[in-house]
């Protein structure tokens, strides 16, 4: 292990993890903070309760999604006013995608690649019918992506990090290729934020959006957030016209009106109680150093990948073996992948499946040790050595609960 | 006070309300009702916390959309299978006025009415502007909507409770108008649920959305809610188009299929705290009779009315005096009516102001009684009486925070 700045023996005992268990699989849910019940209770009675609807002003509930945007901003590269945290993923790339396609009125193509997270081109699909325009959501493998960069892309639309084996785009170069090639640049960082420093403003990305629920431990479908670079501020509108985003919300005009910034980007009424759960999950970050939580992501994820194929030879490396195109996972492809991560989860490793053969593994620095590295390559090893996925008491389910 | 089998005194017991307040606001921001802080924290604590991933089936998350939408269902009318708990309400305008336009593909009007909530009209502005192929929405007085009624209309979308007088639309005889013309209709139940009890199946109405935060008391920002009538189920397509409403989500197809039913109203990941806070907020009406809802609400406003016409002569009742078109708040115009309400929750009475002279009351029957409600106009009279709007001490914020 590499020295750090960040003292991770102090992060990982300010989660609440269960015991005999070993958490691999921060990049589907990020485990719960030791803050975030007590906070969340303070809301529901000393706000909601005791202040009612005065709650709105007295407990700057109605700043929420500016103020919990400013701080994910810190995290992804990006200048205060120009991030939200507000709605899901998905219904955040409608938003992005809608307008960055008004932006680009003379091109019908949105690029994607095959790596992407299924909801981003179902949404890219669903925009495309509904508009009835002509437009189509081009796929190409993620290797190929810079290459099918022409005069018919409007947008360039990526996950920065695959879900599935945690191959890694290069946004610097790859938005400076959408950008030649006269298209715009979307990101989806929800394998990145909180994963390793994002640069959004210095890359020059056109927009983003990502999760709150996996890095940033935000909780179950906690708010995600989106980011419009300052330069599309004045020109672009958002296709979901709501009124959190209108410029005078509580004039109750009969016209929509968009609010300046990154504000247009709200659409309804913002759910208090997940913001809290949010905001304090965010608490953790105040003295982590992001460059610290990618050098401790490296380490664990090469101890991983070290540890396993020593032990477990039949197991094939899914994911880069270079870390500079990796993010915070490792992806091995399994026979019976299902089976074996059932029978994993059972002996107290949670990792994810994804079909058809992928078993996976996420690196979260704050919660997660050396010794839980080598300890959960151990557990695969006896896992696939003695067949335990075979056994009828692992097929169930998980015995730690 | 008309007799009823539901006991409203046993259901105001199960809030927990700051003393010295009469709460007028709940058509606003509902109460908090007293199980739901501890749901909450056993979702965060003894679910999330332990189970982390394995949380979205060991403990039904993934089905909370739906579980909760059918016991919003049976206050509203609606057939199980046909409601979901998802999003906020703005977004389910989208979903639901996108859908219905594909279902009219030869009209290019949508019809509502200046009392609509703004956002409602927001989110249609928005969607026209997004097609950008000749729709248009068109709006008219809440009185005159029947009349506008005719074969270019696609869809006609309103608020069947006007969010500033109390006013409410004949939901069956609108629902049939609309029929008649060959148009769909789309009801906001934002101020019904809740409320009195809503017949959607038996209207026969296309679709509808409404909130979780006002008479259902799910919390500030609670998940909203969407209806979409059987006969749809088949043809609609949601122009919001997430994982979470695909067939298969977990099969990461690379194409995007529509589940059947309403299921495809749903678009990301389920806020699954907030969905707690709704969920026990659900239960206190679990031996509530609507009909005693609409009983004891009619009551309550008749009294309040009776009581501040009878004390304040200055004030002019803004709301219809028939309690069969008027939904269950009671509104008066007043002079200075921003200082006004100021001065009156300073004094403990919580109500809330539209601009630009509404002052308005909601009586929530769960946990307004009789008594609140002369309590309430005494202390309004005496508020108007001694001009206490004009004294410094009540212009700067509510002393009983």
């Amino acid at each position: 292990m590499r020295p750090t700045k960040t003292d991770f023996t102090a992060t990982k005992t300010r989660f609440n993890l269960p015991e005999n268990v070993i958490y691999l699989d921060g990049n589907s849910l990020g485990a719960l903070p030791k803050g975030v019940a007590e906070r969340v209770q303070r809301v529901v009675n000393d706000q909601w309760g005791t202040s009612l609807i005065r709650g709105w002003n007295d407990h700057g509930w109605i700043h929420t999604p500016s103020t919990i945007g400013d701080r994910i901003g810190q995290l992804i590269g990006a200048a205060p006013g120009t991030v939200l945290c507000t709605d899901n993923t998905s219904i955040n790339v409608f938003k992005v995608l809608g307008a960055a396609l008004k932006l680009r009125p003379d091109r019908k193509v949105i690029l994607s690649d095959t790596g992407n997270f299924p909801t981003d081109l179902y949404m890219a699909q669903g925009l495309n019918q509904l508009l009835d325009a002509g437009h189509e959501l081009k796929l190409v493998a993620p290797e190929e992506v810079e290459a099918a960069l022409d005069d018919t892309i409007a947008v360039m639309m990526v996950t920065e990090v695959d879900y599935r084996t945690g191959r890694r785009h290069d946004m610097k170069h790859l938005t400076k290729a959408a950008h030649d090639a006269g298209a715009l640049a979307i990101w989806d960082l929800a394998h990145s934020a909180g994963a390793f420093p994002v640069k959004l403003d210095a890359c020059d990305a056109d927009f983003a959006i990502g999760c709150g629920y996996k890095y940033l431990n935000g909780g179950p479908g906690a708010p995600a957030f989106v980011y419009a670079n300052k330069k599309h501020h004045e020109t672009m509108r958002t296709p979901l016209a709501g009124w959190w985003g209108h410029a005078a919300p509580f004039d109750f005009d009969l016209n929509y009106r968009p609010a300046s910034g990154i504000d247009q980007m709200r659409v309804g009424t913002a759910p208090i109680l997940a913001m809290a759960a949010m905001d304090a999950a965010l608490d953790l970050w105040d003295d982590v150093d992001l460059e610290d939580i990618r050098t401790r992501s490296v380490d664990l994820c090469e101890l991983f990948i070290a540890e396993v194929e020593a032990r477990c030879p039949e197991l094939e490396l899914a994911s880069p073996r270079d870390a500079n195109v990796r993010g915070s996972q490792v992806s091995f492809r399994s026979q019976n992948g299902y089976a074996v991560m059932q029978a994993l989860i059972a002996a107290g490793v949670i990792g994810d499946f994804r079909a058809p053969d992928i078993i996976r593994f996420g690196f979260t620095p704050l919660y997660i040790s050396l010794e839980d590295v080598v300890r959960a390559a151990e557990i695969l090893e006896d896992t696939l050595k003695f067949r335990k996925w075979d056994k009828p008491e692992y097929s169930v389910r998980a015995a730690v609960t």
